[in-house]
């Protein structure tokens, strides 16, 4: 089976076969125009914190649901499936160090447990794709280039860290329509957070990313910036929970939710 | 002094003010172009659960700020202003009883209080204005009216309960305008939940609110009906807290917000 198979089918039948066993590689490209979704797990006593840190902090943490605590149904954004064992490959931190890569997590799952699904920039890839604005990660088939910044995320109880960012390189004519289009989407990170200029960020050396591949200029693409939602994860792992669990970057959750129905205007 | 006097004030001029004791009425008409907000106050064990209710029901209760628990100070939206002196008039309830109407409410501070401060219809109410839509009850010096619905908020641990709808006499022919002008502030309940046909909402008599003034309609005028700031306050009031504090109805809090800071195009 390969994703192309999987592009034209519905999340509900494509998280079906996953908790089945039968896909067990990244998500990327399948079920095209649904909403995929970050994830990440703690214990109900960091939760109101956690929380607030995604209520301060909407551009890198824009929430798509928020579990109750012990649920592991989403049954606002995928009602039926099971955060449990419906994505291909989690992470399982034990006060911030990484234990273990199961397929699935009934075994660690706990009754305290409250489960966060975050909007993922895949939503409104596929929005600028559709304008015509290019996105060279995906052109060349490469992982985006994500940097650690010097902006601050505006606080919560003990979570406080820098927002990281995504960058996309694109043509200076593009760079208005790239704007106008992911901004549509505030529910899966928005508008940029910064055009041009990455030392104002922080950032010593485009060519060096803190995460994912180095990028790809061409001449006359001027660097774009949208927070990233590796941020949440980031910022909770600074924290050394007791547990915490996550999907597996690229392995992540289907949702039933249409992209265009998280789009403003 | 009168609310005119007020009219072009700045936001921290107007809380001091109040908080001298020196102005003790409504604060509708004060400090034009400023976003005010709704407040509710609850003890820390409630807190997650009614932020979670919040993140889930947005549009009657969409979060300008939610402070630390025992912060009494609006960092973001207003610094240097204190939650506990700023606003012209409070109401303490205790396990849903009204208690007190007190003008500052340092006796009853609390450690382990959490604030809530929640966007207002005046907001989006200067935006139809200024667009030329009619907003009949500030022609009329009268209070909007208010209808329980028969839409259940989503709800989230202890909190659930009815949506409450403000409800707006609008022509036919500016019902379009009237939602592309408030779908601008999603921050302030954003676009109408529902326009024409009170009996699918539940509402049996138009000229019957549950809250506020009766509406007066013109010939070809439409309801127009927007989530509702009351809805959190009644929501929260079901489950009769130990103690719950809120500002007294038109009592608003004062933010530096610029209104046009909340719009979204």
């Amino acid at each position: 089976m390969q994703a192309r198979d999987l592009t034209g089918r519905q999340p509900r039948e494509v998280r079906q076969l996953i908790r089945e066993g039968r896909w067990t590689r990244p998500t990327s490209g399948l079920c095209l125009g649904h909403a995929q979704a970050n994830m990440a797990i703690l214990p109900r006593d960091l939760a109101f914190d956690f929380l607030l840190f995604a209520q301060r902090n909407p551009k890198p943490c824009p929430l798509l649901e928020v579990l109750d605590p012990g649920s592991p149904e989403p049954r606002r954004i995928a009602p039926g499936a099971d955060v449990r064992t419906d994505l291909p490959k989690y992470r399982v931190y034990r006060y911030g160090v990484l234990e273990d890569e199961p397929t699935d997590i009934r075994t660690y799952w706990r009754d305290d447990f409250v489960t966060f699904l975050i909007g993922c920039s895949f939503t409104f890839e596929a929005g600028l794709v559709q304008a015509g604005v290019p996105v060279r990660h995906m052109e060349l088939d490469r992982n985006v280039s994500m940097y650690i910044t010097n902006i601050a995320c505006d606080p919560a109880g003990v979570f406080h860290g820098p927002m990281v960012v995504s960058m996309r390189p694109v043509p200076a004519a593009q760079v208005a329509k790239a704007v106008q289009v992911s901004g549509r989407y505030p529910s899966v990170h928005g508008a940029p957070v910064h055009i041009g200029s990455p030392e104002a960020l922080g950032v010593k050396d485009i060519q060096k990313p803190d995460f994912g591949d180095t990028p790809v200029f061409k001449p006359g693409e001027v660097p774009v910036f949208w927070a990233c939602g590796v941020t949440p994860q980031t910022v909770a792992m600074t924290v050394k929970p007791e547990i915490m669990i996550s999907h597996c970057p690229g392995y992540m959750f289907l949702t039933d939710v249409p992209n265009e129905s998280l789009a403003v205007v």
